[in-house]
């Protein structure tokens, strides 16, 4: 992608009223642009990173054998009135009768209507176990929406779900859940922890909540730096309860939720199969979740700089920016078309052909953080050597400019 | 994937209510589940389909060089009382209030606020053309939803915008797109006719529509086999206006549909640019149309026979069905697994391991309509041979089942 084609557009100013450095990073890199408060669009820069980490899930999911299916939105108000959970969202979810009288609501989970689906396509046990998934837009009506994406009204996530045959069935589900989210969030470049949580409105009766210690997050955990121990926080917890070491105040953002449900969705919409000994039986179910677009604002929160963000490599919207210093100089623009265009082939390569001045240039490509840079000038083109510069140490190194493109190859796949 | 570990359900039976070839057959080969009247789930099957054509849409849109976002289903009803829309749209467009007594309505389609976007975003005439897409879902209270995904109250669209400086960067867009969605609907195995439209609720001063032929199609247009004129049927048109010819009528499916807004949504919202001249003028805006998920309908309804689905390569959700006729001859299992194996590497191939009788698997088969499958049986492979079967008109050859993964990769390819 050439910059002077593309729709990335950068802000020199810090946006008013974004209080977290995820939220002001997104704006200032042209990630996102607030419709209204809650409502965001996410930019070709943004979607690219949010794609990327759509990938990663769904890689990480298929490789557990999960399916992925999509659920809709619009969800019959009747279901959540049947499971009990209708009253206990309150205000949160989103409901209104259609022209034809119909009380719909527009799903903040899909625990109801997946079961609704399985039931009426599983009968055996040899049907079972089956892991779906999906990676959908939901819908809530949060009373304070902040941060950005981290706590929007819309947002994406990946919610997965199992079906068993018994709890042992399910322990094993949800241990390869576990898992596969350990393997998700580390390719996405963050550092975490697991802590042991309430099943709350949700139900069941074992839960795991995944945080990534971030200042600006929500949550507050604690945690013995002794003996490891991580709990949600607890007021009048003064001592670690295992080993009587002390304790420290961790804020975090909860990027996944996963829960052993059992049967309590299954038995409220009667999804039974009917097992070996042919006696019928409610399936035993688990959920797991993780906010998608939550992940961007976490991602962020872990790796920047004053100057902008550090993108892992995995999840960065392009894999190296090319940054030719004067595009106006003949020579200059000869090697930086040369090097784009042998590595796009491979690679997704930015390359910032605008006639801008270089500080400018050096300034947009901090802030949008590209992994790797190639810088191209005049001086050090005369020596026959282009730049390096590899944005998580801002590390510099020359290469020749005729064995450049193998040397980026070598850094990109390294 | 395996059949017995997948998620793939068909049903022998027809399903009531199901009015049209396409939802008869999306329903019996599982493609989709009904959640209430206009809402429906894609389970793993059908999802596979709908990504496929989601992949054509996008590689034809990247190869104009537009650029996908993503914009938010919730919008401010606010944008829609402005561009004089919110009354025109009447009981279609879902409205809500939200706990904080904000007016917020789920986008029926984005020109409001892809304009609110574009705005914020470009000040000069260096910036533009550009054109801008995203596949998203859309919502609309539909009065009478109808045959599947044909008409349903949530479905998924691809819509993209551009900008231009004056006309005649418009004219060149406009031309660009409708090259592009002859492209994608060739690839997706249509045979389809244009036409000139009305602009309708849209706006804009040219329009032009894609139309797909079937029984089941809700439209109807006059065509002139003499002059090959096209038009949406008009009470009263008795001959050819162009060449007197006798005018036949078809029912169609609206498949895409295509405008030239002009300023109409950029003077409303004081879209503007700064110009070479260093005059300040309205951005002149298309936008362009398709209905993704409705395309899987469209599709079904043109490639089909009485024994199911007969699926266009590129939108086939396997390339491959391995169909061994008894899993429990060990010889039969190992020649299957061997080719489903070695072919995995490069395809998408479904293998049958069912333990089900060979006259339910030819059923099955047909129905999901893989356009070519290998046939493993005893008797073939006592005399060293596999069979092929091609599905669109079920045209079989045998192949030496020692080099059977070679002659299927040609033919895959091919």
């Amino acid at each position: 992608m050439r910059w002077s084609k593309s729709f990335i557009s950068t802000l020199k100013e810090v946006p008013e009223k974004a209080e977290s450095v995820s939220h002001r990073l997104m704006l200032r890199s042209g990630l996102i642009r607030m419709l209204f408060s809650g409502a965001y669009s996410y930019l070709p820069l943004g979607l690219k990173v949010l794609r990327n980490i759509e990938q990663i899930v769904r890689e990480e999911m298929d490789a557990c054998g999960a399916q992925e299916l999509l659920l809709p939105g619009l969800q019959p108000q009747d279901l959540w009135v049947k499971s009990g959970r209708d009253e206990q969202m309150g205000q949160t979810m989103i409901r209104f009768v259609d022209r034809r009288g119909r009380k719909i609501c527009l799903g903040p989970t899909h625990e109801e209507v997946i079961t609704d689906v399985v039931k009426n396509q599983v009968r055996s046990y040899k049907q079972l176990p089956v892991i779906l998934y999906q990676i959908q837009t939901k819908y809530r009506d949060e009373l304070r929406p902040r941060f950005g994406v981290m706590r929007a009204c819309e947002f994406i996530m990946k919610d997965a779900y199992s079906f068993d045959i018994d709890d042992k069935g399910l322990d094993k589900n949800y241990q390869l859940m576990l898992e596969a989210y350990k393997k998700i969030f580390s390719r996405c470049g963050l550092s975490f922890l697991t802590t042991e949580a309430d099943c709350g409105v949700m139900g069941g009766k074992e839960s795991c909540e995944f945080m990534v210690p971030a200042s600006s997050g929500e949550d507050v955990i604690l945690h013995c730096s002794k003996c490891n121990l991580t709990k949600i926080k607890e007021e009048g917890l003064e001592k670690c309860p295992q080993c009587k070491g002390a304790l420290e105040e961790q804020t975090v953002i909860e990027v996944g939720h996963v829960f052993k449900l059992g049967t309590k969705y299954s038995k409220v919409s009667n999804a039974v199969f009917t097992g070996a000994d042919g006696k019928i039986k409610p399936i035993v179910m688990g959920c797991y979740g993780i906010g998608v677009s939550r992940l961007i604002a976490a991602i962020i929160e872990q790796n920047n700089d004053n100057d902008g963000i550090i993108w892992p490599k995995e999840v960065s919207p392009y894999d190296l920016l090319v940054a030719p210093l004067n595009i106006t100089d003949s020579k200059t623009k000869e090697v930086a078309e040369k090097i784009y265009k042998e590595l796009s082939i491979e690679f997704n390569v930015l390359l910032d052909d605008r006639d801008e001045r270089p500080g400018m240039k050096f300034k947009d490509a901090d802030l949008i953080g590209i992994p790797l840079r190639v810088i191209i000038g005049e001086k050090n083109l005369k020596a026959g050597k282009v730049e390096l510069v590899k944005r998580q140490n801002k590390e510099t190194s020359f290469v020749e400019y005729d064995t450049a493109v193998s040397c980026i190859k070598k850094e990109l796949l390294g």
